[in-house]
């Protein structure tokens, strides 16, 4: 065997060992020298395909002309298996329309291996591939064709007796299927994980509101000292954003729960069959236990993905209301000594090595850096969204990729902040209470007992000699002690009062 | 009289009668200048004010710390006029709670000036001032007490009868006034004027959609020649579109309707009675026509401003429709000679002095442009209600800024194309026809009849030397002219058929 | 006169005395109401246009067909002085082309006047008009030459002596003229105003850093206590940023003084004469006081404007400083009581009518919302970059809309942050130094001395009982006060050692 | 043993084979179940860690802490080969102040294992870490001290003879060495990738410019006909966008190569020496092959990474151009029947079964995705740099990320796109000419010839009965066939001409 053969065939398996980021790097590469191959054939010819693979020959042709970041930017794996569920709903339904019943039952099997992820392998494209997903279309065509061969006892490449296309793409076209698959995905990685880690991140922000509801503290704002309010009730604000945030999703729903399946090329639905995108609606909702419906125009559902485009502008939304939640717990935690201090994180790393008490809000980081990637994804996918030309958007991956990292980074961080963050988060009281009693701002309270000039004369000398309210209000003689302490009670500076008109 | 006092006052003159846009650039100099000076006074001391305007120090101060893009950038009408409404109902509410009836009936006088816009040249504060819109709430309560005062018999800058803070101002505070501002300004202008200016578009679109609908039309996906549909199916993509983005815009309603009012300095209610939201929310409500209700949480109406995150973001999915939409008529409409041809646009201006016939798209560049211009728009909101501390977000100006550009871009544009560009467009009828008969893509059609094989014979060498499917068919010898006219029928294929099952 | 005249008339009157803005919102209703009209033509015909308007029939139209955001987004005035120095040069030039002397006199003073600012308000046109400026340069050509005919002693609109298009227009095309002058009113501005604007406040902040270059604090890094440094490194740093962000700005100037001139229609110089582009650069660099040259390639001129898609990301980058420079100055001035108060912001307006010390950082926050702003617009001038189409980019307004607004904003916001704050900031010392006194972090400097495990013995203990370091370390009995103070030194904290080697 | 532990483990391996994206996901689940681990300790104490893996306690914290995108978004690797480089310089330049000779050795030796990509698989670290990156640099001291241990035949884990902090990170800090690392990635990832790959899309379009510099054919401004151009002059100003895109990003440089390293905690350069800084650069330089130096101001260097933000900038002008650049070939390339088709594009996949010349353009849209996704990655970076605080930005992860995304998706996709589309491209010059011939843009030439009036009326009749121009003239009587040839030639149409006074 050559030294060159030998060498690639070390790599080869040296990454498999090693490094799982790498394994594609030698897709495209002469399969010659992995000794093993089969010959796969499309329209353009014949072409060498790895013969442990299920994939065929447009995936490989692919593979070949599309070497763009190529060991990190794959396909996601949702839409695969959204595909999965769309291809299984297909083999289901078109027994009502002429497929046979042993080769659906093949297909079907197939199908569910890969939403089960047992077929993951199988997936090797990337995002940047053509704008409409057809390569993906038919990645996922030739591994079920392949795989329902194979259990059919066939021979893998024949095309007998699944056929990728005649069969697994029966009554569909990638223009229908893709925009389907996206909307499929998106919808489930929602419902299934977005808004779940939402809920949990809520309920522990609502749960530190309950906790914190007897803490009174000073309110900021501009920054600056202003009137009290208890530590509960900011969290409270906290927990209304996600409140809103999952409502916010929610209300893209009715949208994206649409499908562009039956649309088939450019929207028409020619070559399949009145009903078929119904039949479809109804299995793909039984599989996947999400309910969809068939796309109110599909003309529309080919010709642009504006309801990704809203689903991406909610998770911005989202994005906002995160970023600014983490923001404040992180100020509030800054010091120990020359911050705030108002809250203590849970120290999950070493901090450094010699001052105890140096705990970095490094969830916050982490999850502002997210908000900031959603953001960027957003832009992306606007931009993306808004090129489409006539009966076809083609920038369909890039969409379907920038929205389903941002569900899949605000779905991980919501549960890794709230898990590594809030719930361990403890109130400094004593800080709290001396900033509190430190603070100008309670003098507002003085003014129906001393009037205001005398308030305003007790402010300004506690702010030019760094005292206290009471210790300049004592000094000035406007009151006693006890009747600071009788007047000033941050207690009553909670919320409004009932009126009481004055005789 | 010194040269240059009659020199700023000639410019002064010469800017009110020919330059709309330069008289701001006055305010702020010295006004001792202008002859006619008024003194007002407020806690940081006396200034001089022009003594035929309504506004008192803060506006004064703020003009003077804030000469940023002041000929250009000010705060949006709109908003002031959500102010009129916001002071005019807690005068009528503020009886309630202790107002005397007769300043209340002056200021709601004053306020429904504002209303009616006829105080507009009293607001010359700009955008770019503080972020809690503090100097613009001031602006308010200065305009309405001067011209309460004024009405009532007193003298302006007396403060009395009616005080700008004690009276106009009453229960509330600019942290929870210029936020309920916000929400009113937006929630009107997108139910008076947007969605209106939407629908009113949708239905030309779709009346065009009716009009071309037995236009049949070689379909494009990948910019490359398709299948066919009907130019009317093509329309109904772009009316559905808009359908869905004005269902975009409504599905943010239940938020933006919410007031922040009643929530105060920091969102407790401080200073304010139990039940002052309810009854503000109703009288605004009743004032403004739309219905408004009390924030479900006064923590998070003033520290985060998502709901204009939000409304933002469906803008942003709009404009995504409307680049598309336009985008495609152009260059549906491209030509005369050399581009696709299909739809002739109106022609508004000289295209050209010499050649008949070049009409440039121009309401479909303006507006691509104005959507350009809602994106970036979108993203300084963003950034913008990302970036709030603890309990207020003090981006409020420049998010309600963006927010009420980009609605009013989107109205004014979608009765500007509609007007000028949807209502006018014509079918090139002939024009489509021809490349409909010209197109390969009918060979699909063929395939029952003469079989793959042969069918894709006749598309080679009909592409190889330039002639129609027909003709090379016919050369081909594979069926006759009579067959090829019954067989490729473009009118069959819009549309999936009923299954029949093969015997 | 009819009731319906009157009401017009008096609202056009009323709009003059009150409303700057809303003068416009009159543009392109009959103009029959208002009496003195004079009738234009173009190749479409006639139209009346006001009597007292030096604009033609083409600018009428435009009024007419785009009245979108009419009162408050038209053609920024740098745009149209940029154009009055184009047409100024081209008038010079064009004598050695075979234009009369008399007619370039005359043209010549009228593009002076347009210089000048006088001719201001005979520019109307919103920014949402033709993506190629056509109706702005067909405005300034009318214009021109009306007022040229007026300085001859001629007719307004009779075209004679001097006519729009063969004279003021002449060897030019709106599809060179109107880039070139984006290209003109960007370098300008940059260069006469942003420039000047930013450099002045990095000598403010460089003059702080100098003013405090002996004050130690204590540094934050993930916002929580670090090692110590001085208040005039923290500001140094800052000045750093601004040093960079001008060479950022002027490093895109190489190709932003690159000029289209010359390209005409589509960058071929059709109509025009060799050696018009040369002289052209040269005439404007005279008149511009800036060095400009011919485009390197004519054809990437006029298709695509990534010269300003550069310089709106220099403009992106210098708003990341700046945000962040404001941001952690409204942070070190946070208190009074509460905050970090290690700097005092200027007082310029009231805060709190009660509390002294409340000073709200109403410059920073102008100055960050200025930044969002910043980061939207190179949003929009990203998109419309992006989107052009063979030989002209169709969204030129709506570039250079955005860009000069980007410019704008940025050179106010640098002369209102370093007046009304910057150059007023005042150290806290006695805070400065007592949270640095406070800091654990100092404790690293004991290792040396005391040993690691007795140095983090130290500071555990001053953490759990809130002391400290000195009081811990005594308590601990390591070491002596005296012991303390001498080997517990920031100022020895503050860079980098020289090495020697141990023995 | 358990089927629990059976079961892991042999998931683990069924990872390790199939899918490589996978691994990870168990990275922080027991690792009792995989049997071999050792135990590693920090500060924190003890934790176990894989045996076969080099990485220590604190990257096993993160990996537990961090469970975002962790199957996907990893830390990029050009960032881990920028560690290796800065740790091999360090560990050379710190035998000069004190680092036994012999640890320098065995620490560059392991150090250059990490450059040449043979340690990969122990960089397992996610972007969504700590905002400083702390945790990827105590990976790489961790993996480099465990390495260099074995090679010094020491015991894994014993932190002996070379410690991870005292002797791999000497005189660094996670805050000056982790933006160092920044700076390095980006520079060389720009230099040795990105400006070649431009460069040779550049020579490929301007190769084609040359070999098309004789065809004739329409312009098109507005997406409308326009005069004529030649396909060469066209694609001139596609090379002419490359060659400003590498100047762009050339003139990033002089600050991307400047370095943070020496600056440690806060940017003071505590606990480094004098000299450091300086002698790190050189070292740096001679490994890295590109020139680097101390960074001007090292409280800026850690404070901001505007410089980030700048090449992010030049990246996304880059990408408007390359975005124009596809979408005009696309456009160009559009039919083959019913569209421009002045173009044909490479076939690289099969586009329809049965029709001939439909070849979809992939890899324009690959193109424009990508640059789709730049755009968004710019916004991220954008947001991530504006949020600094004082004297540390901790979005340092995020913003790295995104640059080098950018970088490596422009890279790879102008190589695809050169390859795999550009060269291939060939001009339809029979489909050139047809339209060049019947457009009535070319009446311009008859002017001088017939006049103005006749010249209208051919064009007008032309445009009315659907002529050639030369049909109408010749019907009109206004010339004869061999005049119009004679006028009416396009090659003179190309550029200025030579001004000739009349006489």
């Amino acid at each position: 065997m050559s030294g060159m053969l030998q060498s690639v065939s070390r790599a080869t398996k040296a990454n498999r060992v090693c490094n799982p980021r790498a394994l594609s790097r030698n897709f495209g590469t002469s399969f010659a020298a992995m000794q093993k191959v089969r010959i796969e054939k499309d329209t353009m010819g014949e072409l060498e395909v790895p013969a442990d693979k299920y994939w065929g020959c447009q995936t490989q042709r692919s593979l070949m002309n599309f070497k763009i970041a190529n060991d990190t930017d794959r396909m996601p794996l949702p839409v695969v298996k959204a595909m999965g569920i769309l291809k299984k709903a297909a083999a289901a339904v078109n027994v009502k329309f002429g497929l046979d019943k042993v080769k659906s039952e093949a297909i079907q099997k197939a199908a569910q291996e890969v939403i089960d992820g047992k077929l993951n392998d199988s997936f090797p494209l990337v995002v940047w591939q053509t704008g409409s997903g057809t390569q993906s279309n038919m990645n996922v065509n030739e591994v079920i064709s392949n795989r329902a061969i194979e259990i059919m006892g066939g021979e893998m490449g024949s095309k007998k007796p699944v056929h990728p296309n005649d069969d697994v793409n029966k009554s569909q076209s990638s223009n229908d299927t893709f925009p389907t698959a996206m909307h499929i995905s998106a919808a489930l990685e929602v419902t299934e994980k977005l808004i779940p880690s939402i809920k949990k991140l809520q309920e522990a922000l609502h749960q530190k509101s309950v906790e914190f509801k007897n803490i009174i503290k000073i309110g900021r704002t501009h920054l600056q000292d202003a009137t009290p309010l208890t530590l509960g009730q900011e969290f409270s604000g906290y927990s209304q954003m996600l409140i809103n945030g999952i409502a916010r999703i929610q209300d893209t729903l009715p949208r994206l729960t649409q499908l562009a399946i039956g649309g088939t090329a450019v929207g028409t639905g020619l070559n399949t069959y009145v009903g078929f995108d119904v039949e479809m609606a109804k299995e793909i909702s039984n599989i996947a236990g999400v309910e969809f419906k068939p796309a109110a125009n599909k003309f529309e559902a080919l010709a642009s993905h504006d309801a990704l485009v809203e689903v991406s502008g909610a998770l911005n939304t989202v994005a906002t209301s995160l970023f600014k939640i983490a923001s404040d717990i992180r100020l509030l935690g800054s010091g120990p000594r020359c911050g705030l201090g108002e809250l203590s994180l849970p120290e999950n790393e070493p901090g450094s090595s010699i001052m105890p008490g140096k705990v970095n809000p490094t969830q916050c980081e982490s999850m502002t850096m997210v908000c900031a990637q959603v953001f960027g994804n957003h832009t992306a996918t606007t931009f993306a969204g808004a090129n489409g030309h006539f009966e076809l958007n083609v920038f369909k991956p890039v969409m379907i990729y920038n929205v389903l990292h941002s569900i899949r980074l605000l779905s991980d961080s919501c549960d890794s902040f709230r898990e590594h963050c809030v719930v361990g988060i403890v109130a400094n009281e004593a800080r709290i209470n001396k900033l509190l009693n430190e603070s100008l701002m309670l003098v507002t309270a003085l003014n129906p007992f001393i009037g205001y000039d005398n308030a305003a004369k007790c402010a300004k000398l506690a702010h030019k000699e760094g005292t206290t309210l009471k210790e300049a209000a004592i000094k000035l003689g406007v009151l006693t002690s006890e009747q600071f302490d009788e007047w000033v009670r941050p207690e009553k500076m909670l919320g409004p009062v009932p009126y009481v008109p004055k005789k």
